[in-house]
């Protein structure tokens, strides 16, 4: 049973108090939208990260992996029309001077998606509308001014346009342009695909809601490269496993929402897109976009490097470029969703308004696997024992500060899907008591049997 | 035995050639000295950086994680001195026009460190003996401009001095800046560590030797907070474990050296400062600075952002700075060194002139943990089914094209500690015929406990 109902508030409170996710730069007043992952969230997000690639690289017989450099040749994005196009429309208020971007203000005005309009149809429904300035109510706009997302910097000694290069705006073209590479030294025959985690970096100029809209960022893409004329067929299997692998680690289905693209939403050059979305408390946010690429990367890369990027295909005896189906992850909205989702405040006991809050992450996930409290701080050695061994192979908490009833609500509240107390009948039966995070029931188990029991509970 | 000296160039291509390493941006003709790992290469990189989370987090009492911001406010970096101070020395050859670090000029003349220097005594240095320049042997050098590394970029939509940041040059400040934060959420007393994982960028002037120096590199930092005089035998216990920790991964001890740098070598905040030295094929590199620093960057900060970064001691109630010791491993260097170390061309049968390459690197680092080979591809479906057992818990390849001699060979070049062969037999007698990769010995193990045998023989 709930108590009350979750709010990003919550979630965030929870985060900065317990050790998930800090405020960046804090102690000199923050940098924009940026965040640091402390001791919890740093753990949760690994997990989130180690899921992704076993269910897509080590379980795999299909994908392998890969880590690119987040600096790149910047011929890179002149090929795939980054340095020309990458960029958001922008327009200033004349009366209070406040920056804002012309779709979305379409979008808050409409509930719909403005993707693929042209700025003069923009300023036009703008003006048609009139939409209102969200700061001070004004309809005194700039025109709309394109203004590219990719962050720049200088390397080597001298600033100047020579020695430009960009902090990469997306981890798929570190995949597309060592396809070869990965294709000859594997000896991979299509389909295969190349699974990458990594940082990547977007000047958007209205980063917000937290984790979800930030300017640096963690993707885990695959860019899955497979016959063309399979890649509807491959499209559709890609589309369900990303579903099934959010389903399997706990999300709950009512708060997710597949959301095919409208054909004038596509990219020109996609025959396919669908987003996985997930409502979090200020609505509905894309985690997930899998895309249908075609032939495009590969031939952009082909075309602007002059180096041959087909695929020889023994069994038909020919030459082509590869389809791509792209399953593009963010790892910070993905995790920020489980978060939210396991957040939940529960009334333990009505009559004593004994409420908790608990977050119900799957176990895979939770930062902490179990947490060994001793009974009695004199019970400190045998139970630091125990500590010792399961943390060979799991993350665990240890605690003897409290009663053991504050000490499970901390657990709790941290996501540690159990609780393993030693007590003064453990050194004589062998046994400790392990207790349940979501159903709070407590059973009696073998000491030496926690490590094997432990492993078949955090398995996924 | 070994058939030939390693160099720097069979392991490159070895990289190249496997999957491990390739050059950045390659098809348009790469990015300075960036590298992409590739399907072997991030498996055991991502090996070594679980290696170094399991002892120096997961299994230490003493350490927590964290995942900072590569994006942090510049008042940090003005803080700490980067801003004004972080800077190569650098000379121009007049003749020439190349440039040259004044630094490395004079180690490379007199095998000497040139650290902490001033630019007049490096000038005088050179004048006096003579120092040419290495491309065109001239020594009509300009005098020494000092450069600073930070790559800098803008965030927001103008490119002017106020919207100014800097790709972090070290992970330590994020560490730094989040002291407060993580003793109060996590609760912690003194010593306690906070650990990091992650990529910081310098811009190199002459970055070199494959992966050793790159502008884009990853580092691994503890910073070990504690109780001032107790400074110097927390930097004992931190310079033997680190050191520790690579004999425990295989690494060969006559390849590595501490390095205590003299009084006149230290920074002036530190106390004491030891690398931990690799010899590389192309010489001696660092791996490793522990340093002891003092309560230098915490007074920094307090000072610069005006909060109180003191810590309460409840015992000795008394507020004081913590002092730190700081183990700073770099990633791609350590993998580099792991590399270096494991590789061996071995002769195993002189008459028939027969040698085989060889990886001997520790099984937690081994990209794959084992391969599974069907004798024939008749036996592919159960041989399968072993992969896909296995594959829940391990890195598993899976290889049924060549000879069984020439896949284990294969296997040896790549490091897979072990080889599952799957042969006639095994559907009578339930087992497997196990192959170890250093000693070529070949022994018979059941199917049903080969997952526990290999989790085992992975330990670290």
């Amino acid at each position: 049973m709930k108590a009350t109902e979750k709010t990003m508030d919550t979630i965030v409170s929870l985060c900065k108090n317990r050790g998930f996710i800090y405020s960046g730069s804090e102690i000199y007043g923050g940098l924009s939208n940026t965040w640091d992952y402390g001791p919890l969230g740093v753990e949760l997000k690994n997990n989130v990260k180690k899921a992704w690639m076993k269910k897509f690289v080590q379980e795999s017989t299909y994908n392998v992996g890969l880590d690119s450099a987040i600096l790149m040749n910047p011929e890179v994005w002149v090929a795939t029309g980054h340095v020309g196009g990458f960029s958001d429309p922008l327009m200033d208020c004349k009366d209070c001077k406040t920056r804002h971007r012309a779709d979305k203000l379409i979008e808050d005005f409409t509930g719909e998606s403005a993707d693929g309009w042209s700025n003069e149809k923009m300023m036009a429904f703008i003006k048609e509308h009139h939409i209102k300035c969200p700061n001070c109510g004004s309809e005194n706009f700039t025109d709309i001014r394109q203004f590219n997302l990719m962050f720049k910097t200088f390397q080597g000694v001298t600033e100047d346009a020579k020695n430009t290069v960009y902090l990469r705006p997306e981890t798929a073209q570190g995949i597309f342009v060592n396809f070869q590479n990965v294709q000859r030294t594997t000896r991979r025959k299509l389909p295969f695909g190349i699974c990458q985690v990594g940082k990547s970096f977007r000047n958007e100029i209205t980063p917000g809601n937290f984790t979800f809209r930030t300017r640096e960022f963690e993707q885990m893409e695959c860019e899955f490269f497979c016959k063309p004329d399979t890649d509807l067929e491959w499209f559709k299997y890609w589309k369900d496993f990303c579903e099934n692998w959010l389903y399997e680690l706990g999300l709950t289905k009512e708060n997710l929402r597949l959301r095919d693209h409208r054909p004038e939403e596509l990219s020109f050059y996609s025959k396919a897109t669908t987003d996985i979305e997930y409502l979090f408390p200020f609505g509905w946010g894309e985690l997930w976009g899998i895309a249908d690429r075609t032939n495009y990367d590969l031939s952009r890369h082909q075309e602007h490097s002059g180096k041959d990027l087909t695929y020889f295909d023994q069994e038909a005896n020919e030459h082509y470029i590869p389809y791509v189906i792209e399953p593009s992850l963010g790892a910070d909205r993905v995790t920020l969703a489980f978060l939210c989702d396991a957040y939940d405040e529960e009334i333990v006991d009505e009559a004593k308004k004994d409420t908790r809050v608990v977050l119900h992450l799957h176990p895979a996930l939770a930062p902490y696997k179990a947490a060994v409290l001793p009974l009695s701080k004199k019970l400190g050695e045998p139970a630091k024992e125990i500590y010792a061994k399961l943390s060979k192979h799991f993350m665990i908490d240890y605690d003897e500060t409290g009663s053991i009833g504050k000490r499970y609500r901390r657990q709790d509240e941290i996501g540690t899907p159990f609780c393993i107390t030693y007590d003064f009948d453990s050194s004589e039966d062998g046994c400790v008591t392990v207790r349940d995070r979501d159903t709070m029931a407590q059973e009696r188990l073998k000491i030496e049997e926690l490590d094997a029991w432990l492993q078949e509970k955090v398995d996924f």
